[in-house]
């Protein structure tokens, strides 16, 4: 049977592929972005967890924007405008497919930084988007190059990961967010504000939302994988309720609505009074790993090499001298650190900046001080320097 | 923000407008296709779900294709062919949207029972399919019109709910059964066989899945939504391996995975040695229930109108004198008793025969007795018969 034409053009995820190989024997993975498990807040979902044989009425169907009481509560904790509205998703990914299916067209134009989250590229491949990149500098999007392609382009959306981006951990400056809130404002253009990272902040204040400086012309991404727990699939997509309506009834096409018992323990969680501190603790072990993984690379990258330091997030961005990355990557897991090559996050045919991803969330300070041993050695072999 | 193409031809669905009306004060609802809230294998979970908390790895992200373990029990449990697999879904609904998306362009062509599925209806709709209506006999589809269907018009799918269809509660005789897998065969035209309601058999034996005599020619969905309990969305496809594999990459767009939790509760539930004695129980309850309903109907309906006996699943469908079956079920629920008119089961603009849609496994026996003495009354006044 013949795949739709929008299926034919995505390309297998690499990091699928490699996230296989990098589970073998010995292998330390900084390839995937998994938090760490051992912080997962269990113990405060314990209670919440054991009471679910208790309230039948979370088994049954349920409204597809959302558990009521969990709606509620984003609208408060989030602020939610009078005009506003949220609806909980299969994931935050799940919001970002919903939100591709129910506004972009096969050929309209979507704007990323590149290079870009994997995910968001694979969702706007599979809408048959037309997608621009512009390009990214340490504060946020290059905002000549944005103005230009707003005011040429017409573009119908601007995604973007304002906090701790995927892959690089670049964080915009407050100039910038007011910057890019005015632009999308001035010419039409909806932001995507995906911040699955955002609560991630181990260094410096945190800023306001992009999309709090242009309400009614955002949509934005909340995810709980990495706060909460992946394994649940939690995640709320929030703005007017004129671009929330067209995505509950993609989403009622989708899956009907989330998994009820999971909305109800998640807001558990988020109400419950120790739930701060669980941040605050996961915000120093990520920290310290950060801290291990930037010092390591300091002190050991060869010439030519360089990276950013970031304030929070899961990853490090490592720029490595002109070479075939995918080479590169394939010769560091041949000997045991598994990473990810740039090229997997740009589009096919795009000019590229030889780097790596480098997450440091889910490997210990001894497994980060021996990863970095063991992809110097390969650098400096593959690219031949010293 | 303008809609895609696909998404302004999506009606908004009449049965969650009428289901918010159904749940009034005094309303007695048989508009919905809820199981029985009380009926749920609550007991049967507990121990699984008071265990979650000590199984922290199930909170991590989880593959793509489903909890190896479920994987497992489904190989073993429905004894997949070697080059077969399964893939969990968020509900078996995610799974007909998963196939739509991998598989149908706009404009391909897609065969349907008339009347249909709702839930397939839009989804068929977003994809932007061309659907063709066959109609629907008393045990199964009309044969030459599938034929010269598929032999004229070269369908790429055939959706079906050959078990205790939905709306009509209709189930395929063995001949069709054997007849219909031939000619999926002959014309190469794909069976999507949906079975939510083919465990709820009350009367009569369970007859093979009509994608058991043409395998490799069908991708199966199944549902946990009647059996276990809809609000953990919880459903699976199984077809051939390559046929699975772009489901699974348009999953990882659409939300990753499903609930790893959820999946592993499930399983549990699935391996409980007393789940085959809550299916029995479900049975009987709902056996009851029909009975009650179908005898109410028997004595009671007017001139004009007939339904057909059925042998399981969850609903009865009544035709009714020619009127406008919208205005007959908005009457109905000024006398306070829901229902679903036919409309709704066909494609905008199809000839539709005046029915209404009575479930009966979400209401007592003394409200389903309530409920027809109602409903009569409103069918006597709207079509004047007596």
């Amino acid at each position: 049977m013949e795949l739709t034409q929008a299926l034919q053009q995505i390309q297998p995820s690499y990091i699928r592929e490699i996230l296989s190989d990098a589970q073998a024997e010995g292998v330390i993975s900084l390839a995937g972005g998994l938090p760490d498990g051992n912080t997962f807040p269990i113990a405060l979902m314990e209670q919440s967890l054991k009471s679910l044989p208790e309230r039948p009425a979370l088994f049954q169907y349920g409204h597809t924007a959302g558990f009521a009481p969990l709606l509620d509560y984003f609208r408060e904790q989030y602020q939610l405008l009078e005009n506003h509205q949220a609806l909980v998703c299969t994931g935050s990914q799940q919001g970002l497919d919903l939100i591709a299916r129910a506004f972009v067209n096969p050929g309209d134009k979507v704007v990323m930084e590149a290079p870009s989250y994997l995910g968001a590229l694979q969702v706007f491949g599979l809408a048959q988007a037309n997608v621009i990149s512009v390009s990214q500098q340490a504060d946020g999007p290059n905002l000549e190059e944005l103005e230009a392609c707003f005011a040429n382009q017409a573009p119908k959306l601007f995604y973007a990961v304002p906090d701790f981006h995927n892959p690089t951990g670049v964080s915009w400056s407050l100039a910038v967010r007011h910057k890019v809130a005015q632009l999308c404002q001035q010419y039409g253009v909806t932001l995507v504000e995906d911040v699955p990272y955002r609560e991630l902040r181990f260094k410096g204040e945190m800023l306001p939302l992009v999309s709090s400086f242009c309400p009614d012309q955002a949509l934005v991404l909340r995810s709980y994988s990495k706060i909460a727990a992946p394994g649940m699939r939690m995640g709320v997509v929030t703005g007017k309720d004129e671009w929330i309506a067209p995505l509950i009834k993609v989403k009622q096409c989708a899956d009907l609505h989330s998994s009820v018992p999971m909305q109800a323990v998640l807001l558990d969680l988020l109400r419950h009074p120790h739930f701060d501190q669980h941040i605050a603790t996961l915000r120093s072990i990520y920290q310290e790993r950060y801290q291990c993984l930037a010092e390591q690379l300091r002190a050991k990258l060869p010439q030519g090499c360089a990276f950013n330091e970031v304030e929070g997030g899961m990853f490090i961005w490592v720029t490595v001298p002109e070479c075939d990355d995918f080479a590169l990557a394939k010769a560091a897991l041949k000997n045991k650190v598994a990473v990810v090559p740039s090229t997997v996050f740009y589009q096919q045919g795009e000019k590229i900046t030889p780097a790596l991803r480098l997450n440091f969330t889910n490997a210990t300070v001894e497994e980060l001080a021996e990863a970095v041993d063991r992809l110097v050695t390969v650098i400096k072999a593959e690219c031949g320097v010293k």
